[in-house]
C-alpha cells in the first residue's frame, strides 16, 4: 500500500539523492506522479568504496527511470577540518549548498528533500532537547531566496515507506543514509532516546511529538497573524509605541520581533529584543541600541525606528 | 550554599510533606523565611513499615521545627482498582484533593508543593510525549477554584537542593518520594530518557527543555494578550464574525477558543473548537453545534453565541 500523505510538488523539483531508503523512496514516488525532476547526488568523500557503490546505485536507479543525475563530490572531512564543525554538520551543509546552486543553474526552483514523520518528531525532540524555539519542526514548503525547500513525505512514517519499498521490490543501499555518522546526536536520538520515550510512554510517541509540533506551530501562526492585524505602526510604517505602553511584556516582546524582522533586521536573538524592549520607555536611560546585520533601534517622538547604521538622519 | 530561585510565598501555605528530599528542603526553606505554615503528610497506604517510618520522621521534623502537622491515610490501592488508574495518578488525586479539603478547612487558600527545576523538565517531556499543548509545564503560581497552588522552588536544581541539605545536616526518607512507583511513567522518564537524552545531546538538556518550556509559555502569552486587544467582540459582548471573515484559520481557532472559555464552557478540545469553525460561515450546512457542559454555539446576525441549552432566545 501506497505510504500516505503524499505532498505531491507543482513544479519540477531536484531531488536530494543519496541512494538510502527514503531519497529512493522519494525518486520513486516523484516518477510515480510524473513530477519533472533531476536528482543530485553528493559524494561526501567520507566512506570510501561503499560511498562509490552509492553513487553506482543512484546511477542505475536514475537510468531506470529516466532521470537526469547529476553528481558532485565534496571533501568534507577537509572542510570539517577548517570549520570546526562536525563532519555531520558540514556535509548537511555543503548538501544543501549544492543542491541549491545546482536547481539554480538547471534552472529550478524547488529542492525536494525525503524527510519523514519520524526524521520530524526527532527534530522536534532536538529543538527541544537545544532549547530552541523552533519546537514546531520542519516545514512542509519553506522559500528561501530563490528556492523553496519541498518536503513532500513530511507525514508519511518510516515504517510505511519501508514496507512500500520492499511491496514494490525497490532495493535501496542501507548505509548510503547515515550509517557512517553512526555516533552523531540525530543517530542517537533516532536509535537511542525516541525507542527509551516510547518505551517509557507506553506508546509510539512519534504521532503524539508530531501533534506538539502542530499545535504549537499554530499558536505560532495565530500570534504572527494577530500581529499582522493589529495596529503597531503608524502611517509612516513605524512601530507606534503608545499602542504597545499598557500592553504585557510577552506581547511587546513578540510586537519587536515581529516589527524588527519585516524591517529585515537578521539574527534576532532573545537579548537583543529584549535590549530594544529597554530602551522603548520615554524615561530609559537610553534611546538606541545597535542590531545585528548593521541595523539600529532608535526610539523618537513616541516612535521606534529601525535604520541602516550610517543612514541617521 | 542556599540554593536560587526561591519564590517565597507572600500568605500563609499548607505545605504537602512526605518526608522526601524535595518537600523536606521546601520546610526548612520556609521555616528559614518565616512563612506561616501547616505541614500535611498522607500516607497512601502502600508501602507498609516503611510508610509508617515515613510518617514517624515528618512528625518529629514539624516537632523541630514547630510546625503544626495533619496527617491522613488514604488507600490508594483499593481507591486505584475501583477507578481504574494507576496507583501514581490515584495517590496524586488523592493527595490534592486532601490537601485541598485541608487548607479549606483550616483556613488557608495557599497550598505549597515542592517541585524544582528537574520535575519540570520531565514534565515538559511528559507533555510533549503525550502530545499535549502544555509544553509549558508547571506554574509558579496557578489558581484553582479558592485555592492557589505555589511551587517555590521551581526554578531550582535538584542537585543544588540535595547540596544544601547536606551542607545544612538535614536528611530525609530516602524512599519516601515515588520509590515505591519505580515503574511508573514519570519515574522511566526521569530515571531512563531524561539522561538517554542528555547523553545524546552531550549537555545537561534541563536548562534546554526549561528555556523551550518558557518560550512556549511566552508565545501563549502573548496571543493571549494579543486576542484581548483586538475587536473581536460587539457591544454586547457577542464574537463578531466579519471580524474573523479574512482571517487565517489558526487565527479564527485561537479567538474561538479564547471567546468560548470566556464564556466558561469547559473542556475545549481541538476538534470541538473545529466543529465551531465550520459553522461561522453563511453558507454554512450548519448554524448551531453542542459544546461541553450543557453549551451550545449558535451563529446568528453575523454573530456567534454561546448559550447554556435550554436558554435558546
Amino acid at each position: 500500500m501506497r505510504p500516505e500523505p503524499f505532498e505531491c510538488p507543482q513544479e519540477p523539483v531536484v531531488l536530494g539523492l543519496s541512494g538510502g531508503r527514503d531519497s529512493v523512496a522519494l525518486l520513486r514516488m516523484l516518477a510515480l506522479h510524473g513530477v519533472p525532476m533531476q536528482a543530485c547526488h553528493v559524494h561526501h568523500g567520507i566512506r570510501g568504496q561503499e560511498a562509490d557503490e552509492d553513487a553506482q546505485f543512484c546511477r542505475e536507479l536514475c537510468r531506470q527511470f529516466n532521470v537526469t543525475l547529476a553528481e558532485y563530490r565534496v571533501d568534507v572531512p577537509s572542510k570539517a577540518e577548517q570549520s570546526g564543525e562536525s563532519l555531520e554538520t558540514t556535509a548537511r551543509r555543503e548538501r544543501r549548498r549544492i543542491l541549491v546552486e545546482h536547481a539554480l543553474n538547471e534552472g529550478f526552483r524547488a529542492v525536494a528533500l525525503a524527510h519523514h514523520a519520524d526524521d520530524q518528531a526527532e527534530t522536534v525532540l532536538f529543538n527541544l532537547a537545544r532549547g530552541s524555539a523552533g519546537l514546531r519542526g520542519m516545514q512542509p514548503r519553506r522559500r528561501e531566496g530563490d528556492i523553496t525547500w519541498l518536503r513532500p513525505m513530511l507525514g508519511m512514517r518510516r515504517a510505511a515507506i519501508t514496507a512500500w519499498l520492499r511491496e514494490i521490490g525497490q532495493d535501496w543501499r542501507e548505509d548510503a543514509t547515515n550509517a557512517d555518522l553512526a555516533a552523531s546526536v540525530r543517530n542517537r536520538l533516532r536509535l537511542r532516546v525516541l525507542p527509551a520515550l516510547s518505551e517509557a510512554m507506553d506508546r509510539d510517541v512519534v504521532p503524539a511529538l508530531l501533534r506538539g509540533a502542530r499545535l504549537q506551530g499554530e499558536v505560532c501562526a495565530a500570534l504572527e497573524a494577530a500581529l499582522q492585524v493589529m495596529p503597531l505602526t503608524d502611517p509612516q510604517g513605524r512601530l507606534y509605541l503608545p499602542f504597545l505602553a499598557d500592553k504585557p511584556v510577552e506581547l511587546c516582546s513578540a510586537a519587536l520581533l515581529h516589527y524588527m524582522r519585516r524591517c529585515g533586521v537578521p539574527n534576532l536573538s532573545e537579548a537583543c529584543v529584549s535590549e530594544v524592549y529597554s530602551i522603548l520607555s520615554a524615561d530609559a536611560a537610553k534611546s538606541c541600541c545597535n542590531l545585528p546585520g548593521g541595523f539600529r533601534a532608535r526610539r523618537a517622538h513616541k516612535r521606534l525606528v529601525i535604520e541602516a547604521i550610517g543612514s541617521q538622519m
